[in-house]
């Protein structure tokens, strides 16, 4: 008799809500039962699955009573209001948000990476940052043949990225710049149509916005490696979904782009898009909606020896948030780390 | 009495012969006659200057006669086809193509960083390829202060760059992809609008394409470093006009972000835009029309105790192309480098 889990979707109507949703149905992940939260605002519409109309309730005190698994993407406050309340009912949390990410009790999981994290956890589990997760399914493949010694990677980070609202606003943008309007802006500082700017997450005293720390501080945990040395420079870009990313490795000895090439297109979770005939590459039209992270342009470094270039694009509504997530949900379950006293047999 | 000088552009309908026209107006360059030469297919219209109508000419053999400045900017095929006729009529030609710029015998002058090599023309000055422009212009007062080891740059270039068609190509698309539409594609290879793509120019069999190859080369020339160590990652964006760059420069000894802010906010060509508070820095449509290359976001690199990191704006058809060579043409004038039997008194 196989397990089936009870599961709540806490943040269901965003957009890594909706993907959630859609995930769980087609990957037939084992459940018993689905409940669908979210904010006393976004509560009361109703959701499609597998043919059926589910209510969206508003999160509450009782929402997590029998409950085995809670996938959380309602932002950081809602996150760390409920993670501990939905832990204490005897579930366990995947978190979405940065709420617990760099905290030393909570794993922090690309499954591709680090599944044997998820061993430790103590009923929170964190889902990396998306530019992160799509640079760390590329570039750890690599770094287990070979130590990196540095990181330098620039970022084309989407609307998207800052939700289903931005995208809209980005689209508003551009329709009121081709009908010779001025764009207005209420979510993104700055006209992002036609446009692009440096992430404008919060600034610390060096310069670097948050997005730029997740990158170095999440890759440092996933890869366990509290010294590697990373740079990044996140630039949002008017892309209405997918990320990409221009990624400088530098070894400690040459790593020859062929070896990388073999390594990469056996890599999981990875898709090597190459089409050097064509001069074709990763475009994040052509991740959009893919579960891999499209990996090209691999290049030997001109200015060091020891240097590969990267280019990849990925989906990071998908792997870089709701994909992550469902396959760490898909890890616990095949480890059996999910459901102690509240499995309830297969229907 | 001062001296004025028999000009003629070529490609003066273009997106560059027209910023031309303007700059040559605005700055108010010493003319004692301009003659607009293009394609015979673009030949017959007129384009106003200093409030006249100014017919654009076909041009053939007899263009040059009695012109002491040629700026060119048609494209590599047309400059290598009239170049050497229009030196052997009398004219000094200010190149805004590829054709020439690696000649070792052709100088190729940004006027911020190596004016000094105009003296050495036989006729011909390359103009540089726009991104190599805005670079050398941010880099070159920080190589002055220290020698710069290495550089690693990914390009953010707008559709402009591509042409004025290529921007419409791209509106186009946008209001497609708006209407629920599928976009076209004639002048890029893929739809750029609401996506991006690596820049697609030729690659070569390390995997570079020209673009990035030039910003190599050039760089090199221009500085004349000829082992300068750059890497070049070019990626062509959804923007209308105007190039971003993220910059990371790599010293033989620490460079502090403070004298680097001491040096920009004095670089000649450069406006230092950070406002930390503000989370603000340079973005395309800031430096749209704008002569100065925005420079900002100048971080101490996380990565390298020796390392930069720099973020730029500038406008590809202004600095990056008809002002730069329009400033050479100045420079021309102020070291008595143009004109050698052909000058005329001024009106």
């Amino acid at each position: 008799m196989s397990k089936s889990y009870r599961v709540a979707i806490l943040g269901a109507t965003g957009a890594v809500g909706t993907e959630l949703l859609e995930l769980l149905e087609s990957r037939n992940f084992p459940l018993a039962d689905l409940k669908l939260l979210a904010s006393p605002r976004s509560a009361g519409t109703q959701l499609a699955f597998k043919g059926e109309k589910l209510p969206v309730e508003a999160v509450d005190e009782g929402s997590f009573h029998q409950v085995d698994l809670v996938l959380a993407s309602a932002g950081a406050g809602t996150s760390k209001q409920w993670a501990a309340k939905a832990v204490e009912a005897g579930a366990v949390v995947i978190d979405n948000s940065s709420a617990f990410r760099m905290d030393a009790e909570v794993p922090l999981i690309v499954p591709e990476v680090n599944p044997e994290a998820a061993a430790s956890h103590r009923g929170i589990i964190a889902n990396p940052n998306c530019t992160t997760i799509l640079m760390a399914v590329a570039v750890w493949p690599l770094y287990q043949v070979q130590p990196i010694r540095r990181i330098v990677v620039s970022t084309y980070q989407s609307a998207s990225g800052a939700g289903a609202r931005a995208m809209e606003e980005m689209k508003a943008q551009a329709q009121a710049i081709l009908d010779g309007k001025t764009p207005q802006t209420d979510i993104f500082p700055y006209p992002l149509a036609f446009n692009l700017f440096p992430h404008n997450s919060p600034l610390n005293e060096a310069g670097y916005c948050q997005e730029e720390m997740k990158m170095v501080n999440e890759t440092r945990k996933i890869f366990g490696v509290e010294d590697l040395r990373i740079s990044a420079t996140c630039v949002r870009v008017p892309v209405l979904r997918a990320h990409s990313e221009a990624i400088n490795l530098e070894f400690d000895e040459p790593f020859s782009v062929a070896k990388a090439r073999e390594v990469l297109s056996q890599a999981p979770g990875v898709e090597l898009r190459e089409d050097w005939q064509a001069n074709y590459f990763p475009m994040p039209i052509d991740a959009t909606g893919r579960d891999p992270v499209l990996v090209g342009r691999i290049r030997q470094d001109l200015s060091h020896p020891c240097g590969l270039e990267l280019w990849l694009s990925g989906d990071q509504v998908r792997k870089g948030a709701a994909l992550n997530a469902v396959q760490i949900a898909e890890l616990l379950v095949a480890k059996n780390l999910l459901g102690r006293e509240s499995l309830v047999a297969s229907h």
